[in-house]
């Protein structure tokens, strides 16, 4: 069972997919989990927390994992690199904001760096900064994203990338979306939603089984939960979660929900402590159909693997054999 | 060259690409150069206007064509269909409202039926009412749609459509999007962007050429165009199109339109009438980045089938041969 792709080689890694860094969700366990089963788990450094970091690389034991950070904030804090690097991770991923400032201090490292994206002219600048991966984001990811959706974000940035491999996220929770990832000329897949029921993701046992048991149709971008959690992001992105009662209330109201702010965020925060997902947030994609159980992390990924071989050889076989002309 | 799926024996084509039926782009030429070309041309009933449609049928001389129209508008005029049969369409396509009040007008004749679908509770009314395929159509698409993405949109509809094919639609021009879809369960892809700026297209000239020249990353749904034409679409669908000075100054702003609407129309019929589109809409999706050239349908036809086969060459190659396991 294996798909080789340049990223195996760039990663030195057995599967061509690699754990998203959801903050606070992905762990080192997750983390080390993908990784063992033969991907590359990143763990989800989020805006940036020193002990978390600590915490999440021990618990990773041995594995050979990555990190990723929230560019703008991780900004806020460089010093936070010289923990990463003291790790010495297999990858380093910004996504959402101007990576350039920090990168003299990637530069002198060893460890790979990975953009993601989610417009063209990002992409465009990854590629001028010469980084190693670049991941095309759609707009159906989970978590914070943009505007474009996958399908045919990937392909517009592959074109631009050239000889950079491209990494497909956002959507992808099995093998058909790997398949389709690799058709669309990517080198292979970032799974987050995938990821997110996984028994070794740190997300409250019942925000797993809202996502399992929910759907990519009650899933919608909003600012709200920013805004409950005093988060100060860029226009340019906002949060792809489950619908519930908070986003129910609040997200086509946000004037109200500003006017309201002291005694809702003592109400989210309240919930959040509880784990009550009718109001603190569920963050999974549109891929919430496609994930149907809580399970081991290598389940997961062994499934995503060998679904695609077998779509591979299916839709290889719609066409003849390769003729001389 | 070929690539055969279910849906070539459906509907007895030789590529499994649809046109899709864009309101006043798709015309007879288009659609006959899609069929002529070994795809289905659809040609775009839109709202339904019956001198436009005789018109377009006409055109589309002798080629075997289908129609697509816009639910909610053609359930104000039923009688439409009596002119639609009488031209014997290879398909019929419904998109965008409740098709059932239309359902037994329908089954009394041998066309096959197609419905659009832009939720799974529309995938599933689909399946009851049997119709004979379900386009999966992701928010990237140009024109009217939902929020749904196509990527993970198409494998969540197949696993619902269980034998009935799937076709997929939003984001695809080329064929790495088909190798895609077919990747992602689909029987074949539905195109509407990729076919905008072809030589046969109705769209005015320097709406191809700003649809050549213009990305995805410039396009964005509102609503702002309906209002300007005094269409009231139901809220659950809004349109994409490439972003300009008209929807730079009210797509965030509808209540300010609504204010100055008078005088907005005024300047829209204006500019429509000219051919403006600074002002009148360039009405494609996402999929802008992947399209060059004015050129004929059938050269557009014929590289998306030819790229898509080399794609799944490609990627069948990155798995082993089947073996007895």
């Amino acid at each position: 069972m294996s798909i080789r792709t340049p990223l195996c080689d760039l990663f030195g890694i057995e599967h061509p997919v690699l754990l998203a860094p959801m903050a606070g969700v992905s762990g080192g366990a997750l983390a080390a989990a993908v990784s063992e089963a033969g991907g590359l788990g990143l763990i989800g450094g989020g805006y940036g927390d020193a002990d978390w970091l600590e915490r999440e690389f021990d618990a990773a034991g041995d594995a050979r994992i990555g990190v990723g950070f929230i560019t703008w904030s991780l900004a806020r804090q460089p010093q936070l690199l010289d923990l990463v690097f003291n790790r010495n991770p297999a990858a380093l991923m910004f996504s959402f904001g101007d990576f350039k400032p920090l990168l003299p201090r990637i530069r002198d490292e060893q460890t790979k760096f990975i953009v993601q994206v989610q417009t063209l002219d990002q992409a465009r600048e990854a590629v001028d900064a010469g980084v190693d991966a670049i991941v095309a984001q759609g707009t159906e990811a989970g978590g914070h994203g943009g505007t474009r959706a996958t399908l045919p974000f990937v392909p517009a940035v592959v074109d631009i990338a050239k000889d950079i491999p491209v990494i497909a996220a956002g959507g992808i929770a099995d093998g058909r979306g790997l398949a389709a990832a690799l058709a669309l000329g990517a080198s292979g897949v970032l799974c987050g939603t995938g990821f997110f029921a996984s028994d070794e993701s740190l997300a409250y046992n019942n925000a797993k089984q809202a996502a399992v048991s929910g759907s990519g149709d009650d899933t919608e971008r909003s600012s709200v939960f920013d805004m409950a959690r005093d988060l100060d992001w860029p226009s340019d992105w906002n949060l792809r979660t489950m619908r519930n009662s908070f986003t129910r209330q609040w997200s086509a109201d946000m004037d109200g929900l500003s006017q309201n702010l002291a005694e809702e965020q003592a109400r989210f925060n309240a919930a959040s402590a509880a784990g009550d997902t009718n109001i603190a947030p569920v963050i999974v994609g549109e891929a919430a159909d496609l994930i149907r159980a809580i399970e081991p992390a290598q389940d997961t990924l062994h499934r995503i693997i060998s679904q695609a071989e077998d779509r591979l050889r299916r839709i290889g076989r719609l066409v003849g054999p390769i003729t001389k002309d």
